[in-house]
């Protein structure tokens, strides 16, 4: 008889954004009367900028004719967009990577969770808590990890870096030495950042530890405060211990578009092994490239127009950002989070929940939240507010809790 | 010290098609004035049909204003298409297949290299030799192999299922009984398929031994006999012993367009473990979607203009292998499939090895075709053509082959 997997039994109840979805569907359900406004799931709203669309209008009719008819996509992703990342993302910034030392990709989500694949089963990894709950579930289900424990839902042999209000939401170095660091900043969910500084003692930390560090950047284009790095890669020795994922989903709008990609720097070795090696084998192997539509589409938003539009959408997901901020501060809220990143981590009063909070803002204001909880147990007694709504309905929303 | 997936280090050279793109590109550079006909990688050369066209066109008007915007996609794919699918697909064989049963993805390849997530490490495998190398090389680098021999290139603890001249190039049931098996009908690379009373054989075999089946039916749109089943859930039983995986590449010229799908039968169990909630489960941790412009592009391929459109294309490269299978006939060659899939199996004249046939025909007539050794030690002395290319082309390669 074959056997499953069973370390997906080890998994605690289903996909955070599942559940939120069931209960909003309920709760839709049972009042189809109200208006419900959904800050919660880290969805964008606004449409392709201009520059996006006309680029895959193009190459829609590419598609069309025998002489321009693109088939299966050059591994890791075309050169074109390849080359508009290093010059854009990198270059301007610094930072010295190759067109070869990048992998275009369907998504950071995929990445975070692939890469995984060519890690060993023994690596001990650390995460930030709270944390985006793919990079903690896939090494569950990759079985990396013990049982969760009842009570705390903190898994065996994981090591946890609690960002907590005493510690600003900066992870601290742990006392046992992990294998495999995970860290997002911008983060999700906190909204809080880490300065160049702080992020070049936890690069050295990794290169003194023989640690690698997985580096979520999917946040960067919010960044507003000078002093942040952009790229993990601005921090010197990065690129002997760092692997970056990167995404279009919320520079773009891309989240129904589906583009990211994953940089493996060359100088990244485990012994004789090249990790960069190890990356190309697996895509090659279990993945066949982004759409090439969806490629011309990733390239103009580099182009001078497209930079300036996704810019602007940018800019206006930061005016909502602040609109939570100061009408949440005004009406007596902790928050933080907001300035350099689209997500508002909230405080709940009166030591609710984090899902009685939840039900809470669902039932008295149709407002839809994310728990903290649900992003670990240090993210209890929080919730997290996303600033990807129309702003008519960003300030709707910040109305309706604040005469709660 | 973090520690690599030492598994990716028994896997053997470098997947075959970038060996064969590095060879053609060597090739090319000390010969720039040749002609070189590509009759080796399976890569469509149509343009999308004009009812793709037009559905994508219209999908990305919808992605630039605001009331049509789409985000992130629902888990598994939008309805609109998997209803599609199991209309077209599934009820129209008198398969009843419902819609969440199927999981849209970005392709075949990643389906069916990510499929082995949800096993465990201990079951044991049984592939075709010749196989497609996704599957056993995400095996091998998943962890359920021992290495390669270095004589014969099998891996320790693989069931290899000879597909060879003697049995008519169908597998026989193996002494050893596998956990998981792995089938694709009508194959890549032999060409040749599998009646529908000898695939209730392995349904009911499966049944016996509590297997599961992996069953890859990309090229179904190919089948042009009676008595072949479209889909194993023809088969009775099937839904409680089989896993399918389909892809848009082939029938509708997809491979740059990125769309596939995997069906996962609610009976399909291990235990009281349902496998269709394990890859719900998987897919919406590690996956997010496929774009929605894709989605709809697909949902044109059902249409009804898009269905004559594509089917028209199908009977093109159809054409291809019937000038492909006669011509070498004629010139005294002895060639398998092309009747029922898009590839015909030839076998190398003069006890010529696979890539000695490959060199001699790159080097004398600048044809590329693919090694059969690279699918497996059984396809030693045999060699796949494609019928993807051009009319003119196909017709010029066969001709040049017939003329050495």
């Amino acid at each position: 008889m074959f056997q499953i997997n069973e370390n997906y039994l080890k998994l605690q109840g289903s996909y955070l954004f599942s559940t939120i979805a069931s209960k909003v569907a309920a709760y839709s359900a049972a009042n189809p009367q109200k208006d419900i406004l959904r800050l919660g799931i880290g969805d964008v709203t606004l449409p392709l900028a201009p520059a996006v669309i006309d680029a895959m209008k193009n190459a829609v009719e590419e598609m069309a004719h025998p002489e321009t008819f693109r088939g299966y996509a050059p591994d890791g992703g075309y050169e074109f967009l390849r080359r508009a990342i290093c010059e854009h993302d990198y270059r301007s910034r610094g930072a010295d990577i190759g067109t070869d030392e990048i992998f275009v990709s369907d998504g950071a989500k995929s990445d975070s969770g692939n890469i995984g694949d060519i890690f060993g089963m023994q690596n001990r990894i650390a995460v930030c808590d709270p944390v985006y709950p793919v990079y903690l579930d896939t090494n569950v289900m990759g079985g990396r990890t013990g049982l969760a424990d009842p009570l705390t839902g903190r898994y065996e042999g994981v090591i946890y870096l609690p960002c907590t209000e005493e510690n600003g939401f900066v992870p601290q170095f742990p006392s046992e030495r992990p294998d495999i660091i995970y860290l997002c900043f911008p983060n999700n969910p906190t909204g809080m950042t880490i300065s160049k500084s702080e992020l070049q003692k936890w690069v050295d930390y990794a290169l003194n530890s023989g640690s690698v560090i997985i580096y979520d950047a999917a946040y960067e284009a919010y960044i507003r405060e000078d002093g942040i790095a952009h790229t993990i890669y601005e921090c010197e020795g990065a690129k002997k211990c760092a692997i970056e994922l990167r995404s279009f989903s919320k520079n773009a709008g891309f989240t129904g578009t589906r583009l990211g990609f994953t940089v493996v720097p060359k100088q990244l070795m485990c012994g004789d092994v090249s990790l960069n090696d190890l990356w190309a084998r697996r895509q090659s192997t279990k993945f066949n490239g982004a759409p090439y539509i969806v490629q011309r589409a990733g390239e103009a938003v580099y182009s001078e127009e497209g930079r300036r539009q996704t810019r602007e959408q940018v800019d206006y997901y930061m005016r909502n950002a602040a609109c939570i901020l100061d009408g949440l501060k005004a009406a007596g809220y902790t928050v933080y989070g907001g300035v350099n990143a689209p997500y508002i981590w909230l405080k709940t009063p009166g030591q609710m929940t984090s899902w009685e909070f939840f039900d809470h803002l669902l039932e008295r204001a149709a407002v839809v939240g994310t728990p903290g909880s649900g992003f670990g147990p240090a993210g209890e007694h929080f919730f997290r507010l996303t600033a990807f709504g129309s702003y008519e309905n960003t300030k709707a929303a910040v109305e309706r809790i604040c005469s709660l």
